[in-house]
């Protein structure tokens, strides 16, 4: 298949939606971006893996690295893709397909950016860490993310986003005895034991944390729960999945004295960790971005790979199409206008228009 | 294969154990039962499935239903039978191919018994109650099961185990609504609502039922707990799966009451229930048998076949060799000392000179 990146955003990003990218299955898509990218004589472009990166090489004073993933969540009969007056609904037309068609567009369009552009279209984003192509690149070749300034464009309403929470998954972890449950003082219930953790998450009161006027909001739940051997047998085991997400003044090391603190006397093991970014917007790169689309900022809940930046030194946002409470579900969906506004503020900041 | 039912006892338990019979897959070890029992003219043999009924018709004045299972519980690395000095090891050793070793010596030894007998070896009962061979004959052939007393022979140490506790399982089901987990205040956590029903049962006191001078013990235990969507996201939904044994005063009605009395307000689903079995000793061909064979009586925790007699109207013990907290382990075993003292027990009582 390839991808004709001269037609209107919407088409593009309908394009892009349809050809199937489940994590770790993107080699179609990459394919397809790269032969597009490497049709035009202004961008130089290398891959590593299923991950295409294409730079303007113009000696401009400032470069700016702009980056979306390729792949989505597993289909959830939302393909393909479908336009329904101003809406278009389909998997990753959120999260974040949307993006990387703007970003196609304008690398495409862009043969004389006044800032040089490094475009980064990776891969194995909605997966274990292991697999972030982002992340490799930046182990492997940080030299080819240097930039002035970072553009994710995962999701944020066509707003800019800025910084983003920390997460932290623990697994808290009680054990017993088995006995037959026909005898159940011979054991111990692990299960039960489970019962002042989940009060304490049920009663838990979250921070909010202020940073540089933007209003962070943590949050501590259980994202899954497990236990039993078999419907007569008092069980030995249970574990509680823990997810803390913490606002950017607090580091990893920081949330996991926090959580031994919450969860004092239980057995703690640390399964996914990732950092938090600090907004940063007092980098004049950063200013002058958010300056130019428009001035308004607001706080990234989520966590996203700006935090890769940061760990480069890399003053990054999020900006992008579409309202993240759309990702990963079967109603996902994107505005048309979030489209043609990200599309055109862009090109416009971009091309010196702004 | 073939059985000779004349060896002595600890043989005869061996060459039971050692031909596998996991639930559903009885056929070889039937086959042989039925074999070796048609070959007494004393008895008159039957077979459903792969249940084997084999009776005395001598027109004595009482009748006896003496039953044993045919089944194990998958092998866990202990077969063949091992004899160590006075214990005999293996799969089925004790739950319960030493009583159903004991029922096929006497079935074959006692050509003109004082009691009339009705021995019964039936499948499936390791496994869903809808398997049960017991169970079918009970409500395909009632009359196969007539008679003045019954017992089963499920490893009760040797001793009589009177009666047996009612089991039921219910779900206890939370919803909410799924978000983000960097969103959480956009859901409603399932798992957290486990909190208060956790508490309960880590609190609960169970109930201790005297019933005709014996001692139930109840237990109202979490015997599994399921809940997450992925590491990301509220979980909308947590099912704790709870286990009440009941002590044979209340009836499954009374023990659901119950129940929804521990957990008002929390939806509650019964997936599966069980009666359990008054001791019945006050009647006399129960009271004779105790006195018969020592005269000591315990009650049964766990549950048991005796409640299906029950059902029937039949007073019904559990009296056989091995301790029942060996059955379903890997260590799996029985005193060679019980299969002798209730080989010899039954053998007097049911040939007059206990």
């Amino acid at each position: 298949m390839s991808l004709d990146l001269s037609v209107d955003i919407v088409t593009l990003t309908r394009a892009v939606v349809d050809v199937p990218s489940e994590s770790l299955d993107e080699a179609v898509l990459a394919d397809a971006v790269e032969a597009a990218l490497r049709s035009h004589d202004h961008l130089e472009v290398v891959r590593d893996g299923h991950t295409i990166i294409a730079r303007t090489n113009l000696g401009r004073s400032e470069r700016v690295v702009i980056a979306g993933h390729l792949d989505t969540v597993p289909e959830n009969g939302n393909m393909p893709s479908r336009l329904e007056g101003d809406i278009l609904w389909g998997l990753g037309t959120c999260d974040m397909k949307g993006g990387v068609a703007i970003a196609l567009s304008l690398a495409a369009a862009l043969a004389e950016p006044v800032r040089d552009v490094t475009w980064v279209f990776y891969e194995a984003e909605e997966i274990a860490a292991v697999h972030n192509g982002l992340g490799r690149i930046a182990r492997e070749h940080p030299e080819w993310l240097a930039g002035d300034f970072a553009i994710l464009m995962e999701p944020s309403n066509a707003g800019v986003e800025a910084g983003c929470q920390g997460t932290m998954r623990v697994d808290v972890r009680t054990t017993g005895e088995r006995a037959h449950s026909a005898r159940s003082w011979m054991g111990h219930n692990a299960i039960h034991d489970l019962a002042p953790v989940l009060a304490t998450l049920a009663t838990y009161e979250p921070r909010t944390v202020d940073i540089a006027g933007l209003t962070y909001r943590e949050g501590l739940n259980a994202v899954g729960v497990r236990g039993g051997v078999s419907g007569n047998v008092i069980p030995d085991e249970a574990v509680l999945t823990v997810n803390y997400r913490f606002a950017p003044d607090r580091d990893e090391e920081a949330a996991l004295v926090h959580l031994r603190e919450v969860f004092d006397g239980f057995e703690l093991t640390v399964t996914d960790s990732a950092p938090g970014a600090l907004p940063g917007l007092e980098r004049p790169a950063a200013a002058a971005f958010v300056e130019a689309v428009g001035g308004e900022v607001g706080p990234k809940f989520g966590w996203t790979d700006v935090a890769k930046f940061t760990l480069l030194g890399v003053p990054a946002v999020n900006y992008g199409p579409g309202d993240p409470i759309y990702a990963h579900k079967a109603d996902e969906q994107v505005p048309v206008e979030h489209l043609h506004r990200v599309h055109d503020r862009l090109r416009r900041w971009l091309s010196g228009d702004a």
